[in-house]
């Protein structure tokens, strides 16, 4: 086996070097104006030019950074939803993990990500590109952190061991997306305890009792 | 108290039947292309132009029964929701109620909604008009039938006199169109049923032990 090549990586970073590149503070204004210009416009009518405008950036500017439309909206997606965020928080109890979960940057008591997905729902139906790399990059880590949160609460004896901790998982997303759309706001930090004391602990008391 | 006056009744019955009506079975095909057309263009594309060419009518024909997109949209949501099926069962049980509504016509187990919404999102979030319409249209009818089984469970003292019965009628529409835009397919009969017994009859249960 050979080492990567010195000469490749050399090249690489002058490459990178004489090119301006997209990065930092700037960077983020980028998303951020791709995130309003998503809710503004939709998906299918989000433009390079569109966005340009809105971040007062030069299109070959975001082409060099973003190749095409989806790199460009789920970068944007990522840094809102803060995916890093609180991934594995740690109380000592089911309920409070999932409190803090959700009230942190990007959980589910932000308002931005309604009103984005909300933006996206159309286009995610129908093209296949955006909805997987939504699934990959954004779903699958949020909902991986939240299982982590039930197998600990499984471990405790919260949770019983037969339980579909996917299922469990998903009820305070689910409740919460489905009520923003009915009312058009998202659950303040007061409804999601209510929520987790009268639905997801419950559920969760039944798969102990049921075991 | 003047009774309804009877001029004004036959000059309305003169004017329905010297303009071609678009009724009966008509009507269901042309609203039946009108969801297939929303499924395929999204709503902001929909256009009388592509209905009538879907339908095989002509725009005035359209016109005449339907003046606005939102009224044309609005009443084929309604024929897919079948918004009058099985509003009221009476199995005698919460669960029994919970599931024949579920698997009726226009009910969580139906695949046609979840991709005919899918398409209605983005623009119920720009369209207030839309919005509002299909608030009071469909989804206000489908709550009251919902809310009704609760209240009827609660006289049975299967839920507590103190629920919120609003939050236990959203669990299975949460849970199921959430379940329905992860995996691009809704849930099946069984998996409704599952849902009703891991989730919504324990949420149920902890409203009797609470009060």
């Amino acid at each position: 086996m050979t080492p990567p090549s010195s000469t490749a990586t050399s090249t690489h970073e002058e490459s990178v070097r004489t090119r301006p590149r997209v990065e930092g503070e700037r960077e983020r204004e980028i998303l951020e104006a791709t995130l309003e210009t998503l809710v503004e416009l939709g998906y299918d009518k989000l433009s390079f030019d569109a966005v340009a405008g809105a971040a007062k950036a030069s299109k070959a500017t975001l082409y060099r950074r973003w190749p095409a439309k989806v790199d460009l909206v789920v970068d944007a997606l990522e840094l809102m939803l803060g995916v890093e965020a609180d991934r594995f928080p740690d109380t000592g109890t089911l309920r409070g993990d999932l409190i803090s979960q959700a009230c942190a940057k990007g959980g589910l008591a932000d308002d931005q990500p309604v009103k984005v997905f909300g933006s996206l729902m159309n286009a995610m139906h129908r093209d296949r590109e955006l909805h997987d790399a939504i699934m990959t990059r954004l779903i699958a880590p949020k909902m991986a952190s939240a299982v982590h949160i039930f197998r600990a609460a499984q471990q405790r004896g919260e949770v019983g061991p037969g339980a579909d901790l996917d299922l469990l998982a998903r009820l305070l997303p689910a409740i919460s997306i489905h009520e923003a759309m009915l009312t058009g706001s998202h659950p303040s930090q007061d409804r999601l305890v209510t929520l987790v004391d009268s639905v997801v602990l419950p559920a969760c008391a039944a798969t102990v009792q049921r075991d």
